[in-house]
């Protein structure tokens, strides 16, 4: 990963906030700097260089993923990380306005008052650099679809009927490590029947029966990049109005596609695919936005039907549309796809046809 | 669960805080009060009650889960919160100091400034409830705990020597659900050779091999309590100084046992496990605090040498002694156990001994 020229990037924007260091304590954007993936820790960028805090636990670990970074064990790391960019100079330091807690904001103002520097409050400037993506950062994303796909079909293939939501889930989260993914990008979710009209429905001791939907948003982790996919299918039979919901969302999906490429608006693909459903007469049955950025996080910018912007190469996004009939069931069909200069890849390779299994 | 006596609970601190509502954002506490388990909610308490915001994907989950509270439907659940708790006319309303950003701490002030009231921080009060459990609570942890023991053993005797550390992380987290659990209680730490030397190690494609010590810290979760349990064996032979380093670590857990009970201070457990180390000559080895509570989180209070005050009965604590050789290998022994009137009980039930598998 390109951790140098993400510390450059960052350091690029200190003049435009008026400030000279930025203290990170967002786990997430201590990753995105330093490649640290354990769970406490802090980073100070400061004149283009990256130091690292975290404690005792992961000494080894850090010294492990971080070779780049100036890194220091200390229990208190954000404290640790302020002293370090006042010692080193810094008088204006930018810290993450949405993300610090007020009580933790008291106490950098006042640590930075002592030798009267400031603290600046900054939103936003890192996940906007996070939003477009390495090359390397595609190939972990591809990755993970890929064997997210292959972890679908292997055990929905092993036959569905007669095994409860919860091992389902466990079975394909192992699969997931048996191909090589480090873990899950989230608790998977396994929805059978009724069940499947939960947009978020977590997996239960139901038993798979003759004709349910059956529903599962899944997605594999490789090295800390996410994936994400959403398959819906009939076990042993399929009725007519779980044909026609599926085929609502698989036009909906199919008409967002068609539109996916650089310089197409993100608020157009939600726009789209509500538009269809209308047409299609089932707006009313809409319970969520269709799509989300994917990255270090497994929900992160550009969110479709937030105003969150214009999509641009190497944006790897979810196209996610879905119709929920309740106490009846339902369908998503969602795929990760890279945004490309002349339209876009789908990186989750699974069957999209409504199949029976 | 006893959501009414949590809510009477809080209600009850009002006056000494000088509050008459409290606006909930962290989630593990709107768990607590409202029973809601999806990631995306806020509470709020007002006149013994609670009302409950999420948003349109959670609507069916948040009915069951939530039945004792008025629910709210809309995105933006922190502001909706406090508008509701305004509307009922609470005018000094508390919010969760060590979790509120800054920035909604500055937007909640502002919202509750136009009708004349004011938001107060208040620190720990929640978490000081949520450390004495309620008997049912109690269950799903030892329930929880159950789980993992089982799960550990059906996966070690299944045999180690060839397989990777993701493998045997995919097969006992696979085990948690088969044997009943709703998923693990955290990422799952499997440990082989030189790797069981860093405490907090991720599961990596290295095999398992003949000589090596396999540590797994691995947890059950149940009705979103939390199991934590870690042990270390031998595989397929042990060396001298891996039984020392195993029989110094049981030495100390062992102490600290004796004096576990209601009424110890909680700092003194973590004093015996150091002094015991200190007689044995292998302090040099501890890389981290011995223990911590268990509950809807799987690291709460009380966290043992800490200073976080005196055992009392239905505490559920770890006591997780470790001592670690660098580059060689390291041995963690972690129970959960619930503080009793006279003594403990040890709600994980795995074997203790230095075995080989």
């Amino acid at each position: 990963m390109d951790y140098h020229g993400r510390i450059q990037r960052l350091c690029a924007l200190f003049d435009s906030h008026a400030i000279d260091g930025f203290l990170i304590s967002r786990l997430v954007h201590v990753r995105y700097f330093t490649g640290f993936s354990g769970s406490n820790g802090a980073a100070a960028i400061f004149d283009s260089s990256a130091t690292l805090a975290t404690d005792s636990r992961y000494d080894l670990q850090a010294r492990t993923e971080s070779p780049h970074c100036d890194i220091r064990i200390e229990r208190a790391v954000v404290a640790e990380m302020m002293t370090a960019l006042l010692e080193r100079g810094a008088r204006r330091i930018g810290i993450e306005a949405d993300f610090v807690s007020h009580v933790q904001y008291l106490a950098l103002q006042a640590q930075a008052a002592e030798v009267g520097a400031v603290v600046v409050l900054i939103s936003g400037a890192i996940e906007s650099l996070r939003i477009i993506k390495e090359p390397e950062e595609v190939d972990c994303i591809a990755r993970a679809c890929e064997i997210t796909s292959l972890a679908w079909w292997n055990v929905v293939s092993r036959g569905v009927v007669g095994k409860t939501e919860l091992a389902l889930a466990a079975d394909v989260e192992a699969e997931f490590r048996y191909l090589g993914a480090e873990d899950r990008a989230f608790e998977s979710i396994v929805a059978a029947g009724p069940h499947s009209a939960i947009p978020h429905h977590q997996p239960t001791s139901r038993v798979v029966q003759r004709g349910d939907l059956l529903k599962m948003d899944i997605g594999a982790r490789v090295a800390g990049y996410h994936a994400d996919m959403t398959r819906t299918v009939a076990v042993g039979e399929s009725a007519d109005w779980q044909r026609e919901l599926y085929a609502a969302v698989f036009a909906a999906q199919t008409a967002a596609f068609a539109i996916a490429r650089e310089g197409t608006d993100s608020q157009d693909l939600a726009a789209v695919i509500r538009r269809q459903h209308e047409v299609d007469g089932f707006s009313h049955l809409i319970q969520h936005q269709p799509g989300h950025g994917v990255g270090l996080e497994i929900h992160e910018k550009p969110f479709l039907g937030r105003g969150d912007g214009i999509l641009r190469s190497r944006m790897p996004i979810t196209v996610e549309p879905g119709l929920y009939v309740p106490d009846r069931g339902g369908v998503r069909i969602e795929d990760t796809i890279e945004i490309l200069s002349d339209g876009y890849r789908c990186l989750t390779t699974a069957n999209r046809d409504f199949i029976t299994v």
